[in-house]
């Protein structure tokens, strides 16, 4: 992979209508960038995980939820809606932390972030909890087909959310699913521009590119789900590649757990 | 600050030579803005802090560094230089974790990442270490000063480092000193786009433009230390704000050191 500059450009692709569940993402995600002027070759298109869980269906209704013993205690603690806590747990592999009304969780994917991504803003309605999705890297190999199949034009997918950090104020956006372009760009091995050896770097390259859509796809009062990436054609593989599931740091490695 | 989509486009500066201590680093860059055809209002200017740590003289020698004890033992540990760890432990205020080669450290600005941002590799010679600048807010503000008196513009400038992040492979670009530039774009008691309230979200905005511009500047091999961001004019500010000091965590807050 070239390590060239390059230019980059981001934009938010506009016009993608409220998403329900069983919709056509694919095809609502084609028409978009038809719109904006169609697809190309090293294009990286990055989604708002919201909009693909709700094409899947990854909602919870509040009322068909039962609390248990845990989600009771601990929304009480966080003065809390015992079923929401009840969702979050039912999607978290383990709470790492429950204080000060914050459930830092790990997911079934093995993500760390608040709430095991479980997330009532932006849910189309109240009493409406939305969840991560079952498989976020499927998810991306699936609206890659898609396009490809739609447009001809096979972008990257970067299916993204925002995650609070350890550490630093405020949330970045970061990668949760992942077809087509290398999520982590490693240059162990590689000589730096002295051409001495970098011994520990690799570049989580796909939560950059999910931040610079981030950016492009202006706050979070904007309903623009969708940012399309030009520029990283260098970083864009024919195979989906490992997906987000490459960014995930083993438990039995993370020293911050 | 509105929240409308933007078009973002991020490249690299080219031809910025190798900084040594004492050069004057706001002269090059406006020289290197000005060959990519001048500033303009509303750009961000983000700089690889090493060319900064550079011109800064922010560098120490190998060979005049006496290791201490702690050093010495860790550095036994890790297989490193015992004087390169101490330069670690001169530029930390707490030492994390110790484990597996590694030093998590805060440095004395806050910041938590490894080896507290010592680092030899592009140092520009063997035996040496580059340090983050003593205060990168105010390197920020100076370089924003030196670029507004040579051009008329006031860029908004960033300075960045690679850190690792806890739960995540891979390093990411983050903001350690900012000027002019809102860090942190914090959204609580705003509403989204169902208007309902946001209740935890900030964004961390100059990371996120970190990232953008390390995507632009090319891999780690190519010399190219500085790119420019237009399109995020929104969030420039004539005043130089807060700075990166915004993005640290308290550690009273800090469920994860």
């Amino acid at each position: 992979v070239s390590g060239d500059p390059v230019e980059l450009r981001a934009f938010g692709l506009p016009g993608v209508p409220e998403v329900r569940p069983g919709d056509d993402l694919g095809a609502l995600l084609a028409e978009a960038a038809q719109r904006a002027g169609g697809l190309r070759d090293g294009d990286v298109v990055c989604v708002a995980h919201k909009i693909v869980s709700k094409a899947e269906g990854r909602l919870r209704l509040l009322e068909e939820i039962e609390a248990g013993p845990q989600a009771v205690e601990l929304a009480r603690q966080a003065a809390k809606d015992p079923r929401q806590v009840q969702a979050v747990l039912d999607e978290s592999a383990e709470v790492l932390r429950a204080e000060r009304g914050v459930l830092i969780c790990v997911t079934r994917h093995g993500f760390v972030c608040a709430n095991a991504g479980v997330d009532a803003s932006n849910a189309g309605a109240e009493g409406v909890v939305v969840l991560l999705p079952e498989d976020p890297d499927a998810s991306a190999r699936s609206l890659r087909a898609a396009l490809r199949e739609r447009t001809g034009v096979a972008p990257a997918v970067v299916i993204t959310d925002s995650f609070g950090r350890a550490w630093r104020l405020g949330q970045a956006e970061v990668a949760i699913g992942v077809a087509g372009l290398a999520a982590l760009d490693d240059w162990r091995g590689r000589r730096d521009a002295d051409g001495r050896e970098l011994t520990a770097t690799a570049i989580a390259l796909a939560d950059e590119a999910a931040a610079a859509a981030d950016l492009a796809r202006g706050g979070k009062d904007a309903r623009v789900p969708v940012a399309l990436i030009r520029g990283l054609g260098a970083h864009v593989t024919a195979d989906d590649g490992a997906g987000a599931a490459a960014l995930v740091r083993p438990a039995v490695e993370d020293l911050f757990r």
